[in-house]
C-alpha cells in the first residue's frame, strides 16, 4: 500500500472537496451551528505513529461515540451483569425506537442505541451523584486518551436535558419496567453530560488505541480491559455501532465503528489502527456522511478489512 | 496453540458428552427424525488441510446454510442489482418476521432471512425453469466443494413444500409488492430444494474455502469472485448469519458463520479456516445449540477472532 | 324531519355535483374501469318502503361488504366456534395488516378485515367444494334481497386470483398457524367470488334489512338469526366495519355500516332503515369518500344515530 | 321488562355472589387496598328515577372513567381543534401503547387511551396552573352530577405521580413531537389528579346523566354540549371506552361505556338511561370483571342495546 500519510492526507483533500456533505444534526443550537465544511481524520497505528489531516485538531462533541467509553468503563466497575439488562443484538430499527423496548419489556438492545447507553448511564452512577460519576467517565477518557485536553461542553449537556424529551421517555420507559437503579433524572444526568464530551479527531483515535490493541493502554503497556473484553466491544462495535446503518457499515468498511450524531465516528482495526474521522453532516441512517465514505476509501487504500484474508 | 487436529478432536469429545443437547426442528418430519446425539466438525485451514472429527462425514440437511451459496452465485448472475430488492441489515425481529417487510414494502431486511433468500431463488430463476436453477446451484455446491458427492434430498424438498406456508406467505407478500419476478410456486421450489442440500461437514468446510480466500477457489487457485464480494460475504454472515442471534454470535464466537435449522454452521476465519460444525439441537434462536458452543470453544483455543490484534 | 323521498333524492343531487370523489381502486381492471361519476342510494324503513335515488339500480362489485353476508351465514353453520378462530376488536391498523396476525399467532382481529373473511370463507366450506360453498352463499344472499337477480361477476373474480397475492400471503400465514381447515386455495377462491357479489344499492338495502329488524326477514316475516346475533353483527359493523376508519364513522355517522373496496357501504339504522349507497371513489383509509358523506348527511337530516336519545 | 328496582336488586344480588372476581389492580398502593368483595350499581333513567344497589353510595377511585369528563370539558374549553392533537379511532393494542405513537408521530389514537387522555389534560392547562385546571375540573364533575360530594383523592394522585413512569414516558414522547403544549410535569399533574377522582357510583350514574339525553344537563333543563358533541362523546365510549377490549364490550354489552381500572364503568342509554356500575377486580383486559358482567346482564334484561330495533 501507499504511505499511510499519504493515503490519509489526499482522503482529506478529496473530503474537503466534496459537494453532497450530508445534513448538519439541528435538534440542538450547540450542533446545529457547527459548519458542513469541517473534515478531519487522525489514524494512530500500533506502532504508535499518529498521522492526521483536515481539522483534525479540532474539538466535535462527540455524542453517541462516548458510548464506547461508557460501556467499557461500566463494564469494569459493574461486570458482566450489565448485560441482564441490556442486550447485544442490532436493533433493527430506523430509529432508537421504543417499540422494541415495549415488546422485550425494558430491556434495550444494544448498549450502542441511547435506550441501551441510558442503562450503561444508570450502571455507571452505582450509588454516586450523577457529577461523580461524570467526573469518572471524562478522567477516564482523558487516561484512555492520554490527553487532560479531553472536556464536556456544558452548554451541549444542557441543551440536551432542555430538549431530550425522547430519551426522558425512553429512560421513564424503562425505569417502568425496573432497568433504572438511579431516578431518571440523575441517569439522564450522566447521559448527556456523557454525550457532550468534546474531542478531537487525533484525541479520539488515541483514546480507541486500547481496543486496537487487545485491551493494553499502549501508553502503559498495561490492560485496561481484558482481551476478550476488547473483542467483545469491538464485535458491538461492528455488528451495532451504526444504529440501523450497521449491515452497511460492515458490508462498505469492513471494520468496527462507532458513530455520532455530531459527526464523529471511531473505527478499530484490531493489531492495526486506531482512527478517527469527523464531519459534520449525515447521512439518511444518522451517521457521518463523509465519515463514513472517508473510511470506506481508507479500507480499500490500506486493505484494511476484518472480513479479508 | 495446541495442534488443531487436537483441539478440534477434544473439542467433537467434549460435546459429544454434552448432556443438553437443546432441540431438534421438527417441522419436517426428515428432521425431526434425526438424533440429537450427532455431533461433526471440520476445519479446513488456509494450506488446505483437513481436520475432521465425530460425525464429520455424515450427510445432514444444511437448510438456510445454503443461503451462502445461492446469494454467492446470485450475484455472480445478476450483479449488484440484487440489493436493490434485498438489504443488508440485521432483522432484528425474533423471527423470520413479515412484519418488516409490510413497514419496508416487501424489501427484505437481508438475504439470509427466509424472505432475502426467496428473493435470491427468484433471482436464480432468471427465465428458466426451477430445475435448471437447482441443477444450477447444485453444480455450483459441487464444484465449490470438489465434490460430486453432494445431492438434494427430494425427500426434504417435498416436504417443505407441504408444510411452508409461512414461506408461501411471504413469497406472496412479497409478490404482493413487486418483489419477485417468477410465480411463487417456483421461487418456492428453487428455495425449497436448495434448503434441502445434503452436505456433510467435510464437504461444507470445503465449499466454504472461498470465502476464507478472499474469493478465491484453492482447488483451481482462480477466483471464484471478487476479493470484495468475499469481504462483503463474510459481513453480511457476521451481521446477519444468526437470525436474532448475530449478535450473540458476533460478540461470544468473533467470526462470520451461517447457520441453518438442520444444525449445521458454516464458519469463516479470513486468510485463515474454513470451518464446518454439526449438531441437531437447536437454541431458542433456531442456532445449532452445540455448534455454537464448539465454534466458541474451538475460537477460544485457536485465537481465532476478526477482532482481536 | 322533511319527508324521506325527499332527502334521499336531494342528497343523490348534491353528491352527484360534487367535484372532489375519490380515487377509485384500481388493483384489478374490473374495478378500474368503474366511472367515479356514479352515485347511487336505497334506503329500506321498517315498513317496507324502497327510496331510491341515482344509480340506485345499478349493479356494482359489493366487495368487502359481503362480509357481513358471510359471516351471518357461517355464524349459522358454525355457530360460536367460529369466534375462536376471529376476534371481535378493531384492528387499529392503518391496512389489512399480516402485522396483528403475527403477534396474535393467527387469530385475526375480527370477520371484516381480509384475514378474518378469509377465515369466515374456510368455515364455509365445511368440507364441501368452493363452487357449492360459492353456490350457498349466493343463494343466502338472493334470499334475503327477496332477488333471484344478485350474481356473482366472475372476471372479477379471477381478477382478484390473479392479483390477490397479499391475501394469499394472509392465507397462507394463518395456514402455518393452523387456523385454515381446508386448502389455501380453495378457502381463497371462496373468498374471491364471495368479495365478487354484485348487486345494486336497492338489492344491497333489500338485503340487509334483517340487521334492522332483529334477525326477521321481513319478506317472511321469519327469523334469518337470533335478535342477539343481529344485535352483535351490528355491534361489529359498528366497531369494525370501515377497517382503519371505523372509529371516524362512528364519530360522523352513528350508525352501523360496512364499506367494500367497490365503493358501497351498507348501514343499518335498527328499527328504523336499512341503507345502501354507493360511489365508487374511495377517501384515505379506503372507504367510499362520497358514500360516507351522503350518510352522514342523511344521518343529519333524518336524525338516525345509534347514540342519540 | 321486570320492574327496574328489581333488576338492579338481582343483578347486585348475583354480582355479589360471583365466586370468580378478577384482579385488583396493584400498581398503586390505595387502589391495591379495595377488596374485590365490593359491588355497587345505580341506573338514573330519563326521568329522574335512581336505582341503586349494594355499594351504590361507597366512593372509589373512578381513573380512567374521568376521560370523558375530561374531554367533555375540554372540548368545551377549546372547541374541535382538539381533534388535530388526537385521534378518533380504537387503538386495536393490547396495553396503552407507546408502539402506535411513535409511528404516528406523537398523536394518540383517542382520547381514551392514557396518551390521548394526557393530551386532553394538556388542553385542560390551557396557560393556567395545574391547580387551577384540576379546580375547573372538580367543579365541572360536581355541576354535573348535582353533587359537592365528589372529591379528589391526593394521597392517589400523588401514588401516581410517584409511579406513573409509563405515563411520564407518553408525555415526554409526545413532548418531543411536539404535541403537548405545557410543561410535561404540568400535564401529568392534572392528568393524575383527574385520574385520583372518588365519587360513589350514584354520583357517576348522575353525572353521565347529560350522555343520556343528547348534552342537556337534566338538573337545570340546559345544555352543557350540543347534541351532536353528546351523539360523539358516546360513540366514542362505544369504539374505544374499554381499551382493548372495546369491540368485545360493544358486541356482549352494547352500549357505550367507558371503564376505569378503580372497577368502575360509566354506561350510556341515549334517552334511557346512566348507568354506573364498581367492582375492583378486572379481567385480562383491564376492564371490571363482575362489573361487565352486570352490564351484559343488565342490557339483556332491560333489551337495552343501541344495536337493537
Amino acid at each position: 500500500m501507499d504511505d499511510l500519510g499519504d493515503i490519509v492526507g489526499s482522503i482529506a483533500a478529496q473530503m474537503s472537496a466534496e459537494a453532497d456533505r450530508g445534513r448538519v444534526a439541528d435538534y440542538i443550537p450547540a450542533l446545529a451551528r457547527v459548519s458542513p465544511d469541517h473534515f478531519g481524520i487522525a489514524v494512530v497505528t500500533a506502532d504508535g505513529t499518529l498521522h492526521a489531516a483536515g481539522d483534525a485538531q479540532l474539538p466535535f462533541s462527540v455524542q453517541s461515540v462516548s458510548k464506547v467509553f461508557a460501556l467499557t468503563l461500566a463494564l469494569d466497575r459493574v461486570g458482566d451483569d450489565l448485560w441482564k439488562r441490556v442486550g447485544r443484538e442490532p436493533s433493527g430499527s430506523a430509529f432508537n425506537s421504543i417499540v422494541q423496548l415495549e415488546s422485550e419489556r425494558g430491556i434495550p438492545r444494544n448498549p450502542f442505541i441511547n435506550a441501551g447507553a441510558i442503562v450503561v448511564s444508570d450502571a455507571l452512577l452505582a450509588g454516586q451523584h450523577a457529577r461523580e460519576a461524570i467526573g469518572d467517565l471524562l478522567r477516564f477518557v482523558r487516561f484512555l486518551a492520554d490527553d487532560d485536553g479531553v472536556t464536556i461542553d456544558s452548554e451541549v449537556a444542557h441543551s440536551e436535558a432542555g430538549t431530550g424529551f425522547r430519551n426522558f421517555a425512553l429512560a421513564n420507559y424503562m425505569k417502568a419496567f425496573g432497568n433504572l437503579d438511579n431516578a431518571v433524572e440523575e441517569a439522564c444526568k450522566v447521559y448527556f453530560h456523557q454525550c457532550a464530551l468534546t474531542m478531537s479527531c487525533c484525541q479520539l483515535a488515541m483514546a480507541g488505541r486500547f481496543l486496537m490493541a487487545d485491551g493494553v493502554h499502549p501508553g502503559t503497556g498495561r490492560p485496561v480491559i481484558t482481551p476478550e473484553r476488547a473483542r467483545r466491544i469491538n464485535a458491538l462495535m461492528l455488528t451495532c455501532g451504526h444504529y440501523d446503518g450497521s449491515g452497511e457499515f460492515a458490508f462498505r468498511v469492513g471494520i468496527p465503528g462507532k458513530s455520532g450524531v455530531g459527526g464523529g465516528i471511531l473505527a478499530i482495526v484490531p493489531g492495526k489502527a486506531s482512527i478517527a474521522v469527523w464531519s459534520p453532516g449525515l447521512n439518511e441512517r444518522g451517521n457521518s456522511k463523509l465519515g463514513s465514505l472517508a473510511l470506506e476509501k481508507l479500507a480499500e487504500r490500506t486493505g484494511w478489512s476484518v472480513f479479508t484474508a
